[in-house]
């Protein structure tokens, strides 16, 4: 027999108190938030009879989770990120804000203060040549008709062929597949850089081991993302992935989605003045129209190196 | 307007989905939790309309309270951990498992293989003499009739005058103030220690920067930990706080209950072979018959130097 005593007056005065309703300092939306988080923790415990030990389990979690930096990797892997993405999509449905280019999740592994370049720039430090291939990545950035965004920002950054992020990864060079392209009169932005290969979450960590428990890879299709901007334009979060990876569809972070597969043409013909095998990669990014000042800018989420 | 998404089939086989229904590796008991959990989450988010920044900012807070592992901190100051003690109670309350010495929180301070000692022992290591007052802790382990419990464990552990604990705090000697009594043939147990200092979060952790936003104060009342088990009696985790502090009923923790309020009593009269001022603090503990052989142990919480 279940014994519950979470709502029972007594309780519920308990979880006010604690959520300091009993006082006139601090932040009222935070006391709201949290006296709602022990509702549900209480309610949780309750009704699936939580255990002792699992609960206990559970808090050695969150501090290991959070010793190693991935609550950020964790919240994509369950799913969490991908829907606030739907969440802000039925929102934008229900106000008619609709078009463009779909956004897709951020992921945890955004530097701030990559290096800015006009119209094209080399994104690669040319550590893993013999080893990448070649990629030139390639395209316009519209307004809502479809006309070209001149010095719109295109914010880009992608793996390495380890499937690893500079600054994530020590081993690479400063900025490495980081770059910050101003679109040209054209609304032209030219990256030559290498193809990525796809993330994996680290088997040792607290997010795989909760994959493993739930019976679930870790592994994300090759892939770039995008923060792309423009005055009058409402800030895009989103990403290409590549056509053709295994994990394409079967994302463990559910970033891939319809309009945003990137089809990698792989040639061998001499041009661009590459001697051997390249990829060619164009994607074109239609904004929408701000709806206010705040849209155009991305949220607020802590990042490595905001400050600088 | 709220625009809600979290009941639609669609969110709720993909929650389903990311909580890996979908396959039949992993664990059914964590499948089952981390889907609730995402319903939960979920629902919290369009419920309270939580803003991308304000997820953000938790989930950053979530790596930054890991980070300085503080989950245990946290899970005792909102109050679960105490709601975890009176859940337990309604159960035993249910089946008529009532009498004894109350339970409360362990709290996340606690290392195991502490020295072991028979009848008494002396637990600090004289670092502080000159500052603390010292403490003579002493008392009586009984049975459900009221009998004396011979060769009970008595595993006690308590701050210094800093409200520091041992291991946590680097500058102390190993185990100081960190003991394990086996009573002796009339059930006592006697600690030669200190007065300790209440304890308070770190001002600058991620703790007490919840606690700030709501309201509320990080101190607990000066007390004593203890764990106290019998072969064929129930595991007991109480403590004892002292008499005079002024957070005796005002503690961040909600650990001080009815029953577990110990009178330090101060002297000055030459005996015990002490010159100055010292402490006396008797206090006796009674055990329940264990329901079954499990309930002899504490919980498998993980601890600090659990396999050592």
């Amino acid at each position: 027999m279940t014994v519950k005593i979470s709502q029972t007056a007594d309780v519920q005065k308990f979880f006010e108190q604690a959520a300091g309703f009993g006082n006139d300092e601090g932040s009222p939306r935070l006391k709201r938030i949290v006296q709602r988080v022990l509702q549900d923790t209480a309610r949780l415990i309750e009704d699936l009879e939580v255990s002792e030990d699992e609960f206990w389990h559970a808090v050695d979690y969150l501090n290991r989770l959070g010793g190693r930096g991935e609550a950020g990797l964790l919240v994509a892997g369950l799913g969490i990120e991908h829907f606030l993405d739907l969440l802000q999509d039925a929102k934008d449905a229900e106000v008619g804000l609709t078009g463009g280019t779909p956004r897709t999740i951020e992921g945890p592994l955004y530097v701030a203060g990559a290096p800015l370049a006009e119209g094209q720039v080399r994104m690669d430090d040319g550590s893993e040549e013999g080893v990448a291939t070649l990629m030139f990545l390639e395209g316009q950035v519209l307004d809502p008709h479809g006309q070209p965004l001149a010095g719109a920002t295109v914010d880009l950054w992608h793996a390495n062929t380890r499937g690893t992020y500079s600054f994530f990864d020590q081993s690479q060079s400063e900025y490495n597949l980081r770059r910050r392209i101003i679109t040209d009169a054209e609304g032209r932005y030219r990256a030559r850089s290498i193809v990525p290969s796809g993330y994996g979450c680290d088997p040792q960590g607290p997010t795989q081991e909760c994959l493993d428990l739930l019976g679930r890879h870790g592994q994300r299709p090759a892939h770039v993302h995008f923060f792309i901007s423009a005055p009058g334009h409402r800030h895009l979060t989103t990403q290409i992935n590549l056509s053709g990876d295994k994990y394409l569809w079967d994302d463990f972070a559910y970033a891939t989605r319809d309009g945003l597969v990137g089809e990698v043409v792989f040639r061998e013909d001499g041009a661009r003045g590459v001697a051997g095998r390249y990829a060619e990669l164009t994607f074109d990014f239609q904004l929408q129209q701000a709806p206010d000042t705040d849209a155009e800018q991305r949220s607020a989420r802590p990042r490595a190196l905001q400050q600088a």
